[in-house]
């Protein structure tokens, strides 16, 4: 008969849960995730509800706390707060520099602000960066080694993994590829700068665009549909999406020789058309080389990979061990 | 009396050098450095005098032997050979895939084919990684974590260096700023892209406008020298390059939010009338965060940044311990 081993001590860590938040000009989004980045509660939130900086960081720092208490946890099982924010960021000191898109944010000490309100690690960084890292370790990317990753919605933003490493570049404020300009000439845009991919893709323009050839307001939901059924006005819009995505990525890659890309967003919503056709002119205009090496995917995680990508920093930054 | 320590071993290593070797279009150097890369002997040969491949293979062999010898040195003082080439290189295995500009190579050994004749270690790459490289550790980026460098020839060519590194890309291809393209529509490049940097600022582009707006045939260096004494239409033929060398440094600017560029190449030599307003259109069309964070300089190494890249590369891989 072989004894049990004595059961010296008995301690029990508190399971551990991370909190992520995913700020757009839209939506406020609040989850609860595990160390395994599964999504166990979510909030989301009408981020133009909260005109004032003020009231907006009063209604994240609400819903992180009714996420806590509605799941019957305590701070002790909280890693940290993740943030992902819709502009330039200095991740390391925790502020913002400011959003293009949601007015009076200007050099705000975010992460001060809300670990002395908290009581928890709070890490901010860049949404485009945050998805990139999402789905570079989890999603599209997972098992590339030097990756570009672009989201496509009202901005284009994007984020760039190298040998493995999210690369923030010499002021974290790299992986713009919105704002490339694809001509010499052409519309100003809100950066400052002339002629940036952003100015003919982004959301508001396709949907302008289509507006003037089909004379009403119409979705890109229904653009994408309309496109599968072979509407020729729909298919027109999005190959023309996708020709200027193309000047900027055929860029890219002999630029950067990723062996990845990949394109999530609301946009990339159209599916087949778009991706067919980018991979079509990689391939044509793209130096031999580089062309030979690179695979253009479509983004895994969704309407997630903000939320994943947040609580990502958290896992990688935070310092108790778990 | 202290008796001097008895002398058991009396060995003295051989001095140490290098040989690096710069292919172009035009030239064929070859050079014997020290391992502080101060050139000590230097020949250059017409590359177009060698029109097959053996032909140059074999001068190529020539001029390592001789320089040996000319300067007194057995293949025991010579850590290896640096060779920068002028195309897209499979620097691990040290095969050449092709050269743009000088027909005949595909898929040529070259690393094999000479360590054989030479029984020297060998490495090759790139020319305009080499060049950055050089710049990077002892030219006009030093001290700098994240640099474009960019080479304006007849081709144009770029490296870039990434916290600290040469970043190489999936497939050693990244670095081809000459071939991103700067508008939707525009001439067909030698690459099979479209609108590329190249077909706008290469040599022969800028050469052919001035010879139309001068109604005869001109150097850059008069160009250069014209536009420095307030020539209106030299002037006119510098502000265009610069204007266009912009568009791709925006882009570059705000996607990989560099700390440096360093530009350089025969047409860097017109200097200050470009160099100022590549700054400024910079300051005014880059996004605001990168914008201030990146410096562009002249390359300080002129036409011996490319041997003394091959002498680090050689520094850097040699596993013979010096």
């Amino acid at each position: 008969m072989t004894s049990e081993p004595s059961l010296l001590y008995c301690y029990t860590m508190p399971s551990k849960f991370i909190i992520g938040i995913d700020l757009g000009g839209t939506n406020l989004k609040i989850a609860l995730l595990d160390l395994r980045y599964q999504i166990k509660d979510k909030e989301v939130l009408n981020t133009q509800k909260f005109i004032k900086k003020e009231n907006l960081i009063c209604a994240i720092i609400d819903s992180i706390n009714k996420i806590i208490e509605n799941n019957k946890l305590s701070r002790a099982n909280i890693l940290g707060v993740g943030l992902g924010l819709p502009g330039p960021i200095d991740y390391e000191k925790g502020i913002v520099h400011f959003f293009p898109n949601i007015p009076g944010w200007r050099e705000v000490k975010l992460k001060t602000i809300l670990e002395r309100k908290l009581r928890l690690p709070v890490f901010v960084d860049n949404d485009a960066k945050l998805m990139s890292l999402a789905e570079y370790k989890l999603g599209a990317a997972k098992g590339s080694r030097n990756t570009v990753c672009i989201t496509l919605g009202t901005g284009v933003g994007g984020g760039i993994i190298i040998n493995g490493s999210l690369y923030r570049g010499v002021s974290n404020a790299s992986g713009e590829i919105g704002h490339m300009p694809i001509n010499e000439k052409g519309p100003r845009c809100n950066c400052g700068g002339r002629a940036c991919l952003e100015t003919y893709i982004g959301n508001n323009r396709i949907l302008k665009e289509a507006k003037r050839l089909f004379r009403r307001d119409i979705t890109l939901e229904e653009l994408s549909y309309l496109a599968g059924k072979q509407n020729r006005q729909a298919q027109t819009i999005w190959l023309r999406v996708a020709g200027r995505l193309a000047v900027a990525l055929v860029g890219v890659v002999n630029l950067l020789n990723p062996d990845c890309i990949v394109i999530g967003g609301g946009v990339a919503g159209a599916g087949k058309i778009l991706f067919d056709n980018i991979r079509k002119i990689i391939a044509r205009q793209a130096m031999s080389v580089q062309a030979g090496h690179v695979k253009v995917f479509k983004a895994k995680l969704g309407n997630n990979a903000g939320l994943i990508g947040a609580a990502i920093l958290v896992r990688e930054n935070a310092k108790v061990s778990v």
